[in-house]
């Protein structure tokens, strides 16, 4: 007699796209999910033989949920707000002098919960933050339930909370012994730039990480202007002053990497550290258009992202998985460059490697904690379908997700938060909103 | 004593864009509809004094519909089927057999339908087709409300329904006079491209339409291949042999556009002609990216398209909205060229006079026909909302289109389709992929 076990939830689908290595796109099948992890991946059919399931979601497509590498959740408060100019500009004129005004720890909770509300609802399950007020932020992600890499902004002039890099390396130590042990919660330091630290503040930002054994996360050559200002004040370009201060490693978050040259792609891959593309970002504000086929060909682990709502305007990595896929073909002319399955697997299983998060998410296999979206392919734009990731490349926006999962609890459902009120969530971000539309 | 007048329709939103030349934003405005044209546009209070509505619909932000300039709708039966190849080798060992199997009458029809749904519930209220079987195409898009410029294609060699280009010629005699005063359908001339039709085919295909009084579309330097054979053959890049066949003239609609010299903007600038710009199509088959600042600089007429399906992949021009705005910036470095307005002012206004039709639609004034779109801007990622165009261009997908009206009839209400079977539609697409998909 064959005795089903019991299993606390069952995600089937038309199509479960596991992306681990070699595993293809499985039809009617499913993932069963026992405390939290995935305890089994197969055909559905399989699957109900011996699994008693407490709970069940299904849909089009079913693969691991999206990583965003890159971006500062708390901005959300500052979305279309101003548009259209250079990223110095915008930095020095406007995004710093708002958060000076605006920034205080409500404020940014609020917004990163707004965040957080439009990710869970495009199917991400996990975002990687740099900005302030780390604490609280990952207090409201462990409230809605996604899971987060914090990283408390380290910059060399006083920020919201932080009146001195030493006051926000003691965060990061605070942040670290605060969320031990919390499952959807892992702490990093987030540099921001070279061009906002000295080499002395980078080294010992290095150093402070590497005491906590945490991650680093920086803003690495975005744009031209940054390259050439760090060649004319230090005779490097921004990846050979990291190296020279130790914040260049395995495990460090380099977020753009726009303007790499052929030296610093060496470096970059010979230290172990990962890149974050942001490609709408960088559109946007005009730095340029990041060389993700040269990346990806040098063998540089590479993950997707936003960056910040400021700056996109909007945290859907679906229009990041459709640029990768893209770009790169407009600028080489050679279509077989980034296909549709390496776009995916960047958005999902590159990003989790990019965190540090290879061993837990990314992938749908038994041991993985069960982080994952469902895609309704039912829609008129996504039919007819022949081939799930050539949808997903190329056809499919966040709206098309229908459920998303982290660390096993379905966060959405038949697209309604379960973690969050979504009404109050907006609310609350128009309230400040309508103090930022008078004050800025 | 005011006495009110009785309209079919009134149309309010938080934020109106009529998209007229010196225009703002209007605050709480409306727009009111008597038999398929616009009436009045004005606050929405200034207008409930005048007018009595006989049905109202309402939402965040209301616009002109969207014209898409380019496309193929029937080949929505291809969707995804294949991908990341370059565009000849898909042409010749792809698209043209699958056609040469599958494009029946009843096919395209289908196909076309599917299109229509996709383009109505994604806020798009006119497009230019270039297919075959056309006057099905009139009869599908009059029987679903939406306004369209058809285009029988002309190749020189056999095609679906067209064994040689005199029937095609033949063919588009014929459309010219069954759609003669319908208000949603236009006749138009669709010459393939200079690499599938000889100089006297294009001189005769100029030479048809004149005598129709309609306008010319045809592909114009797509790909480098393209021009340099054409260079090659002819000793003349694409639109130079253009005008010399006669078919680069005033009205004429040259699709892509990707590869133009700089005597060949000159040219096309000169003839009157309009660009119908597709970018993410250009991207994905790695034509290359058009030079947008370039062209708007160049004051030629310009318009956005989707291309078909089968290269997109699909059809939401919220897409090409966005990489319209997007691309010229990372290209150009220059984050102030093609502001969010500009890119969502060709989305509209700019289609409609690329494709001739800019006394009828593309702006919100009276007289004009009354084709617009509604978005909800309640969703998480429109939020908040300070500035409107900035969202259009940055934020907003075809799932944000909650209403669509077409000639004053409400086409897509509360983001269900009121003229056609969404589910029908869908299923019969799927049947006649089921036999692609082993076919091919």
């Amino acid at each position: 007699m064959n005795e089903k076990k019991p299993c606390d939830l069952l995600i089937s689908g038309d199509v479960v796209l596991p992306m681990t290595s070699g595993l293809p796109e499985l039809a009617d099948s499913a993932v069963a999910v026992v405390d939290g992890a995935i305890a089994e991946v197969g055909t559905a059919a399989d699957l109900r033989t011996r699994w008693e399931p407490g709970d069940e979601i299904r849909g089009g497509v079913v693969l691991p949920g999206l990583v965003n590498t890159h971006g500062h959740a708390g901005m959300t408060l500052y979305r279309g707000l101003g548009d259209d100019m250079p990223l110095e500009k915008w930095l020095h004129e406007f995004v710093w002098p708002a958060e000076k005004l605006f920034a205080t720890e409500e404020n940014v909770a609020a917004g990163t919960q707004l965040a957080i509300a439009e990710m869970l609802a495009s199917g991400t399950t996990c975002f990687a933050d740099m900005y302030f007020f780390q604490q609280r932020v990952g207090d409201v992600a462990s409230a809605c339930g996604i899971r987060t890499l914090l990283g408390q902004a380290v910059i060399g002039f006083p920020v919201p909370g932080c009146p001195t890099p030493e006051h926000a390396f003691e965060k990061v130590r605070a942040l670290h012994e605060r969320f031990a042990g919390n499952p959807l919660v892992d702490t990093s330091m987030a540099l921001h730039a070279v061009y906002t630290l000295t080499p002395e503040l980078l080294a010992r930002g290095a150093e402070v990480a590497d005491g906590l054994g945490i991650p680093l996360q920086i803003h690495v050559s975005e744009t031209e202007t940054e390259v050439r200002n760090c060649r004319d004040e230090h005779g490097l370009t921004p990846p050979a002053l990291l190296n020279r201060t130790g914040v260049l490693r395995r495990g460090t978050i380099c977020a753009h990497g726009v303007h790499l040259t052929e030296d610093d792609v060496a470096l970059v891959r010979e230290s172990g550290a990962g890149v974050s593309l942001n490609p709408e970002s960088n559109l946007k504000l005009a730095s340029g258009i990041p060389d993700i086929a040269g990346l990806l060909a040098a063998g540089i682990p590479l993950g997707l992202g936003t960056d910040g709502a400021a700056s996109n305007n909007d945290l859907d990595m679906w229009d990041s998985v459709r640029l990768t896929a893209l770009l790169p073909k407009g600028v080489t002319r050679d279509p077989e460059v980034v296909p549709a399955g390496a776009a995916v697997r960047l958005a999902t299983a590159g990003g989790a490697a990019v965190l540090g998060m290879a061993d837990r998410v990314g992938r749908l296999a038994p041991g993985m904690r069960a982080d994952l979206c469902v895609i309704d392919t039912d829609a008129a734009h996504l039919t007819p379908l022949y081939h799930a990731l050539s949808h997903l490349a190329y056809a499919t926006h966040g709206s098309d997700v229908i459920h998303t999962v982290v660390d096993g609890r379905v966060v959405y459902r038949d697209r309604v938060h379960t973690t969050l009120d979504l009404e109050s969530t907006k609310n609350e971000v128009r309230r400040i909103a309508a103090k930022i539309a008078v004050g800025v």
